[in-house]
Formats: structure tokens, C-alpha cells, sequence
């Protein structure tokens, strides 16, 4: 029952969610939230979401680390500050060993609701339904969780079969 | 005479020079060279630029970093690299506890050549006049010893009189 932990970086809000891979093709959580960067200099910011990355991984101990990749940004101003919020999240995870694996948003949305078309709210609904969560998490803790089903559902259908896939089964997650 | 660090961030290769601020408007060459990330993964090769950074600060001991800030990239994608890398390399010099000021290169053109239209070429001349250097340093080593001496020069300039270079950050304090 692996922990598996999905980051939706930012710069300035990064959110993070952690979900337990029952190994049966479903997923239970475990906790979510943001970590906010403030309104300090570019390298305190960027020192926010690489401690809080690690903190978190220290607190939970997750296996592995997926994370968004951006296709496109708005313009290069601001793909230029995901990139260093990205870049900072990303080496927090490989200094506390990780796997780490990248995933679009199509990816995402492909694994959660089914269908890579779908909007930020469907994919809101899906991931409450999915985790059996009683309230709506916030829009960036909600993106992270998405991430980590996704990429909780790619490990499971690469694994060798008979170790507890939700393919063998017929089911792509269970609902 | 303090220990200055420039970083010249980019997505493949990440030049560093190390020059020593004299406190008298110069500066003495102490150290450059390159970090190359390789074609590994992206966690890797961002790790490989974080690891490096903060091994050469504590090779070095520098007490303050100086960084390129980049106004435009060449497009969104382009940006989103070297803002990880950006972000990692800063992410190393704040956990070495280092005081970090950003330049663009207008600035730095502006410090070591007198003028920000200055083209690489004449930037590179100047770093080997200044710097007493016999041999030419690669372009990003180069570049990352300009980004030192426009720091090394902005900082002198922004010191009170007869307070020298040495300021304590974090507990250090070197001369």
C-alpha cells in the first residue's frame, strides 16, 4: 500500500496531496493542502516550496512524486516563475530520494474523470468522489491529489501483472 | 575582501565564477567553471545543478551570489527550463544560508563593459582584462564571472564608507 504523493507547483501556491495505492486499483487519502510562498524575495519563495516539499515527505513518507508538466504557459514571464517553483519542488523530492514522474494535465484528467477534455471542476467532483472526501479540498490541493491518482493508476498498470492491478480486473479505477 | 559567487543558470549548463571583491573596486579571479547536467531525467539533472552549487559554495566559501535575471526568453518552453534550473540553483544558494541579489544583463554589460549594448565577445574580453586571466574561460564561465564583478561592484557601491565588504549573514562572517 504504497504513499504516493502528487505536486501541483506554483509560484506563488503549491499544493500538494498524498494518497495510499491500495494496490487494487483505488486510492484512499491521506492529506492535502497548499504551501504558500508569501510576498518575500525570489530566493525565500523558492526555499518555501523546497522545505515544504521536504517537510512533507519527512512527515508522511511517500515512495514516489508526481508531478504537472506544463505543455504551455501563458507567456515566458510566466513560465519562467512555474519553472523555478517546479524546479524547486523537484529537487526537494529527488534530495529525499523519490521517484518522480511527470504527467500533462490531459494525463490527469484522462485518469481521474476519464476523459482528457475535461474541465478543473469535473476533475474537483471526481477527485472528492474518488477519495470519498466530505469536503471540497482547495482548487490547487484538489489539482495535487488528481496528480497523485494519476499517477498512482500509471504505476499500477505498469506493473507486472498478478501484482495487484486494477487492469487485471477489468477496472481502470474503482469508482 | 569577500568572496563573491555568479551563476549563469541555464537549462544544459550552468556556469560559476568566483571572484574576490578587493574592496577597493576590483576584483581578483578565485575560481569558475561549469556545471553540465548530462541527459539523465529531469530530477536528476536539476539535482545535479543544486548538488553542484552547494558544493562549490562550500568548496569556496563565497558569502554572497549574484544571478542573471532574465527579462525574455525565447519562448515559453525555453523559459520553463531555465527557470528550473533557475530555481534550483537559487533553492542552493539559500540553503548555504548566501545573501542573493539579481542582475539582468544589462547590468551586468553595464558593470564590466560600461555599456549595455555590449555584445558576449567584449563581455568576455573585459572579465579576462579585469580578471588578469591568461586564457580565455568558456562562455558560460565567463558569464558567470561577469555576473560576480557587476555584484561585487553593486554591492561596494551600496556599502557605508569605510565599512568594508564584510557583512554577517546568518552567522558568517568572512573577511
Amino acid at each position: 500500500m504504497t504513499l504516493i504523493l502528487g505536486i501541483d507547483p506554483g509560484s506563488r501556491i503549491t499544493g500538494y496531496g498524498i494518497v495510499r495505492d491500495t494496490g487494487r486499483g483505488g486510492c484512499i487519502y491521506v492529506a492535502s493542502g497548499c504551501i504558500r510562498t508569501g510576498a518575500g524575495e525570489l530566493h525565500e519563495r523558492l526555499q518555501i516550496v523546497y522545505r515544504g516539499v521536504r517537510e512533507i515527505i519527512q512527515t508522511y513518507g511517500p515512495v514516489t512524486m508526481g508531478i504537472e508538466k506544463v505543455f504551455m504557459a501563458k507567456n515566458a514571464d510566466s513560465a519562467l516563475k512555474l519553472g523555478q517553483a517546479r524546479g524547486a519542488a523537484i529537487v526537494a523530492g529527488a534530495e529525499e530520494s523519490l521517484e518522480i514522474a511527470e504527467y500533462t494535465a490531459t494525463q490527469v484528467k484522462q485518469a481521474v474523470v476519464g476523459t482528457g477534455a475535461a474541465n478543473k471542476e469535473q476533475v474537483q467532483m471526481m477527485v472528492m468522489h474518488m477519495l470519498k472526501l466530505t469536503s471540497k479540498p482547495q482548487i490547487d490541493a484538489s489539482d495535487a491529489l488528481a496528480i497523485a491518482i494519476c499517477h498512482a493508476h500509471t504505476r499500477s498498470s505498469l506493473l507486472p501483472h498478478g501484482l495487484g492491478t486494477a487492469r487485471s480486473r477489468g477496472g481502470r479505477l474503482r469508482l
